[in-house]
């Protein structure tokens, strides 16, 4: 397990129907491709992409905010509790190879910046515009570009 | 001291001329004013600002991401050591009331996105474009705008 | 995976030979008892323990002070990067259900501190006489002692 | 005020009368040699000690475990936010150049562990019996050896 490659997701809690469609399709994706994926274990976005990859028979990491395990939505194998709260948030990222940011708030904000801090790329679907962020079309284009960065 | 207005300076530590000519402007106005002066406590727009602020009278304070007090510029009166990192940008604009952005990089990004997570207002002066944040088009627009935000 | 009981050890990183050994038989009877072992994925009492588990088929989680997660021990098959130096201390004790503690220095003292503060049990061989930690005589006591404190 | 000496004083919230009117004691006695006193800004042991320095014109920062700054005691000049709960306890000790125990709980040992892997000496005034913590027998000797250790 060590050795698979992780892929972060990223993303709100309060995501519109779009944005959680396209977080599962990004989640299963992720899992079809071998991957894990690593995320911030609430709901919303990162809900949608974990039960994504679980229903494509994934393995999936929730890095959470509060000290209970069980705060982690029901798709997440390994929830780590942090007891930190946002500050959480560059765990996240840093515990990814590369990064896929759907949709998001001020705290997706806060991740992207995180990973380019980091120096893990960004791949973006319907996110915020911050320069160095690869922009994608769709899913597929999303996990492809993740794979592609990871292998240069 | 305790119930002086905060103002957090942020932006970044390797930054243009021009964007430390700003911070050392901006600077000199928080101390006018008699607000206290909180930033990163490294050098760039940090050390520009908290000379600025010493120039004036100022008091600063410098939260810093190693362990070493002595990391902290020369023109800071109280160095606070967190050894975290760059998760110590989520406690300079914690401990602001609210927040000048002065030019900056992911860092400063970062520090953005958590003073909107937190809910303290962001003034930007030739810093990244992020909804939310208010424009101001020099140093003493964007002090001026900073004081009205916290009598609001 | 999310259900299995998790067992944290912790020690330091340059024990006795004697405190390897214990450390080694205690991942042993854990991962025979079915349960994961939480450590912080460096060397000594932590690659011990791992390496004892890994022995036996168990699942090991390494929560490691930087933000390389190759600076994991070999042992390791989940490491988790914090990059907030020795603060992950508290994270290795809040990610356990309970903790056997096997001699250690003032890393494991705080790490004990931790878990009482968190309200976790902690079992402990050879280690710090701590008013509230529960003394064990061997690994197997130890290992005995931490799944009754769990089905209590 | 930033080469001013910074003692830190550690104890719990819940302190009996006794370790109150120690932590008094070392305060004013902190205050009066003309250093900074450190804490974690909340009551208890923490309050006793800042208001025993401010009856003696000291200075006094309490760096705290939530977000709010109002959460300090009265007796705090400057408080820092952390939002970072239990583990601020790492930041009062790292913020000081010595460190005096009084009475404490949990919190304090985490606290004396941190000062320890830090190489920060602890006097310890009717607190935990740790290897390598100085033991003092009054507020006096407490702050005196404080000074020595300092000075060494």
């Amino acid at each position: 397990m060590r050795d698979k490659i992780r892929i972060g997701v990223i993303g709100g809690s309060n995501p519109t129907e779009r944005a959680k469609t396209l977080a599962y399709e990004v989640g299963k994706l992720i899992a079809r491709a071998g991957a894990i994926l690593v995320c911030g274990g609430l709901g919303g976005v990162m809900e949608a992409a974990a039960k994504g990859a679980k229903e494509e028979g994934g393995f999936t990491i929730g890095i959470l905010p509060g000290k209970d395990r069980d705060s982690a939505n029901p798709y997440i194998d390994l929830p780590v509790a942090t007891n930190i709260g946002y500050l959480r948030n560059a765990m996240v990222v840093l515990n990814s190879d590369v990064v896929i940011a759907v949709d998001g708030s001020y705290g997706t904000l806060s991740e992207i910046a995180y990973a380019m801090i980091y120096g893990i790329k960004v791949i973006g679907l319907e996110t915020w515009d911050v320069e160095g962020v690869e922009v994608a079309n769709s899913p597929s284009e999303a996990v492809e570009k993740a794979f592609k960065v990871i292998r240069r």
